[in-house]
């Protein structure tokens, strides 16, 4: 399973995009982003990881953005949005669901603003990112049930308490934000060939493609979505958005049954392979990280690298690859079993 | 214990420096390093640990040469020499002694010159470490005695087999090597008040004291060292190098009973304090890094973290004060043990 890719047909994808509209960002709206984030938040190193490399049959590279405020990309996205909403509107408070990154990166830039920020997590949600959230002022509401069952109390409460709802993945600013990271890496290997990007939700790779397809269209970008989650595949196979039962990979970040309504139809346009990554090279790649990079990254963040190691991805010696590590904030106790296990 | 500062009387050094003569590297020499290794060794990123700001009191940054190549700063001064020796006193190899980061900054040197390397390690020495420098081409032999008797045999080889022996602290040109890290910090934190150095040969806090305090000697240079080995921590209280037994402390990289012949009159005179750091400290040092920072950072590296959990430096809020990290080579078995206490 884990070796299929789904491969893009943008005639097929252009043909969808006529007949329906959807919410997307420009490569403009990623630049403007950038400009507003500036004062605000880390261009992250890009660091070479050489002692993967013979592991993985390519030159590796990493963009940590476990080294990034609130120990995530998320607060890219959130703090763009954030920035661009009118007063008015945000000054009772802003609300979300999250499965934890979006939710600290959501804390953060409430707190910049000085306003309410509430948060529905799930019941499955790591510890610390609940603890991390709390530490920034958010209040955080635990909910046990779906998806579709959680973002319905989020309207509610929004509702009640005239909260701007800020979505995670859907915001075409949110999209805007996480494709900074796209500039970036761009910036700093302007001689990349292929991009790899954890596909949760999808609002991240929607970004990072949009900036990298429209500013070099000949680097490659690849999704790593978890084996027990394909939905993107699935829907890619399917040429619509395919629904599939919720399993319970170890990539809590990126665990979700459904493509997003927006960033869909942008993945289908932009990004040329999707491959999807079991658990254990999830967990391979975490211990490659610790090991080899002396980073802690999150199951999630550690798909790209499990892909690699599983020969998921088909890659030439030399080949300049980046892999974008999107966040780090796992238990220290969880790590401790995964670490263990490596002994 | 732990909160214990000794002081250095640079009065009484100069004194003591007129009646003896030791090698010790000059600002130029470490200028020098800088550009010799420029081409070869990363400028590593100097990173805002702002979520453990609040916990010790002062602004902090941290100087992670666990992304270094190999993983540990050693890969300087090791190569800072190397590259320095006539070929023909390395033609028919380099040898050195260390407890596991100069094994593999020496095995990375010989193998870019393509000469023949091989390191004594000590029995304790951790299996990553061991592991890591085999993976580098390098001859490991395995020791089981002290010091002494471990750099009896390392000399025994080398007048055997006519190999260079290049010491892991006492060369001045190691030392200057190190002290490139002081320049980065200066080039990237202008503006800096304290840094703080792990402390164990005293090979690296000798060449960033020495770039630190004659570029700009208003910033405070502090070693930190092991409780459980405060050699240097004596011998300042003591005036001479003081001779204690060795006990076990976690940090591995850092054991050692003697102050070194060479760094000892350095580090007197540059050193504003010596702050002896309980091993409890340090795991909570090691965990703050891998909770906070993301960053898998081994004992000895932790140190600096841990006394300032620990209250063993006055800081002022505001105060910037910068944690060198000097290395992540650490088994994930034993990461486990220290994460899994942390639950």
């Amino acid at each position: 399973m884990n070796i299929l890719h789904a491969r893009s047909n943008i005639a097929d994808v252009e043909a969808t995009r006529k007949k329906q509209m959807y919410d997307h960002p420009t490569l403009q709206d990623i630049l403007d982003a950038r400009a507003r984030l500036r004062p605000h938040i880390r261009h992250t190193p890009l660091l070479r990881a050489d002692k993967i490399e013979s592991a993985v049959g390519c030159q590796l590279y990493l963009k940590p953005e476990t080294l990034q405020i609130t120990g995530a990309f998320k607060i890219r996205g959130a703090l763009n949005t954030a920035l661009q909403l009118p007063r008015d509107q945000i000054a009772n408070g802003i609300i979300s669901s999250s499965s934890g990154n979006h939710a600290q990166g959501l804390s953060y830039a409430a707190r910049m603003l000085g306003v309410k920020v509430a948060l529905v997590l799930p019941v499955t949600t790591p510890k610390l990112k609940i603890a991390n959230t709390r530490a920034l002022g958010a209040e955080v509401i635990m909910f046990d049930g779906d998806n579709a069952a959680r973002w319905k109390k989020v309207y509610e409460i929004a509702q009640e308490k005239n909260y701007a709802v800020i979505h995670g993945f859907e915001d075409p600013r949110v999209m805007a934000g996480q494709g900074t990271i796209g500039c970036e890496i761009l910036d700093d290997l302007e001689d990349v060939n292929t991009v790899i990007v954890p596909l949760g939700g999808g609002g991240l790779i929607s970004g990072i493609a949009t900036a990298i397809k429209e500013l070099k269209p000949s680097v490659r970008v690849i999704g790593a979505e978890p084996a027990l989650t394909p939905k993107y595949f699935h829907s890619r196979i399917n040429k619509e958005r395919t629904s599939l039962p919720l399993l319970d990979t170890i990539a809590d970040g990126l665990r979700l049954s459904v493509p997003g309504r927006n960033p869909y139809p942008i993945i289908e346009k932009y990004v040329d392979e999707i491959v999807l990554v079991e658990d254990t090279h999830i967990v391979a790649g975490m211990r490659a990280l610790a090991t080899d990079a002396k980073l802690i990254a999150e199951p999630a963040a550690s798909i790209g690298i499990g892909a690699l190691l599983a020969g998921s991805i088909k890659v030439r010696p030399g080949e300049k690859v980046c892999a974008v590590l999107t966040g780090g904030n796992w238990d220290l106790s969880d790590l401790a079993k995964v670490f263990i296990d490596a002994a």
